[in-house]
């Protein structure tokens, strides 16, 4: 018998609805990138979903609005990195702490356990050069559970990166509060 | 006594330095408008503050990974609008929905008892004109307590909107996965 054109389209289009883990980038030099991954963070969290957030940059002691939320909510939360790089007293420290919060990102994702990871702030290292972005590409590739979301965020996303990802978005700055000399606000920006 | 130049400077930016209730606004055509403002949430519920979400699209009945999130975390939380216009089958029901929503917005803002409220999708009533933006911002501009923070989240953006902000990210879709057939995803896009 043959199939109308409407079921043919329904079954193509079904066939092409494929479920499946993204790999999401949060680029650009406009706010919200580190800020969209937390919303998706909220609402996988609301979903019951296991997550994992590994900060790149961010060091151990700061108590951002987003850390004392995560505490509460039970979220699993790793600052793994040495505060803002162009401050560091010893980049050799620096460089260790980012290539270990990638091993430890990498037995977080190789596990299993979680349903979404977020790499905060981890374009940094590779554009930087202290982990090789073909790499890191290839290592996603072959380890990255097929169902779990990854978001990445941060500036100046390789190309290899963006061409791994499944969604991209450029953040733009048209309008930012610092230059007309308002102070960050707690709650709204850390 | 002279004050020295690097001094002078100090005392300039401490007094440009102020505390202040940002007006943001998330635009453009890419992802992480709603996103990035469910992130400013989850901050500012993370530091005690008190907020407040409107949405004027989405309707009462969506039940998405935020909405479960919010309860959880006792976030008020308006889901005001008719679901998606275009769908809509009563335009007038549609728009009066619409202005009902802006109308509760008001009462939320002028009361004084948030740090935090976001209009979600408020950009497409004023781009359709069932709200006149110039009297919208000359409402804020009037009633919004100064210390109080404000998200408006939506495409296009009027520019009357832009110029009263004080802080605008544009969102621009570099990839996105819809093209290349795989379905939105539950916990991430919504």
């Amino acid at each position: 018998m043959m199939e109308s054109k409407g079921a043919e389209k329904r079954r193509v289009a079904r066939r092409r609805r494929v479920r499946k883990g993204l790999v999401i980038v949060n680029t650009g030099p406009g706010k919200g990138k580190t800020t969209a991954a937390l919303g998706t963070l909220l609402r996988a969290w609301g979903r019951g979903m296991r997550c994992c957030m590994i900060q790149f940059i961010k060091n151990e002691t700061g108590n951002w609005g987003e850390v004392k939320a995560a505490r509460q909510l039970g979220i699993e939360w790793h600052q793994m990195g040495d505060g803002f790089t162009w401050l560091s007293k010893d980049m050799d420290e620096t460089v260790a702490k980012s290539r270990h919060a990638w091993t430890v990102a990498q037995e977080k994702i190789a596990s299993g356990d979680y349903n979404l990871v977020i790499l905060d702030e981890f374009t940094y290292p590779l554009k930087l050069g202290w982990l090789d972005v073909a790499d890191v590409v290839a290592w996603l590739r072959d380890h990255k559970p097929s169902l779990m979301h990854l978001i990445i965020t941060g500036r100046d996303a390789p190309p290899a990166l963006i061409e791994f990802a499944d969604l991209v978005t450029e953040m733009q700055k048209i309008k930012h509060p610092f230059e007309s000399g308002v102070q960050a606000q707690p709650g709204i920006e850390y």
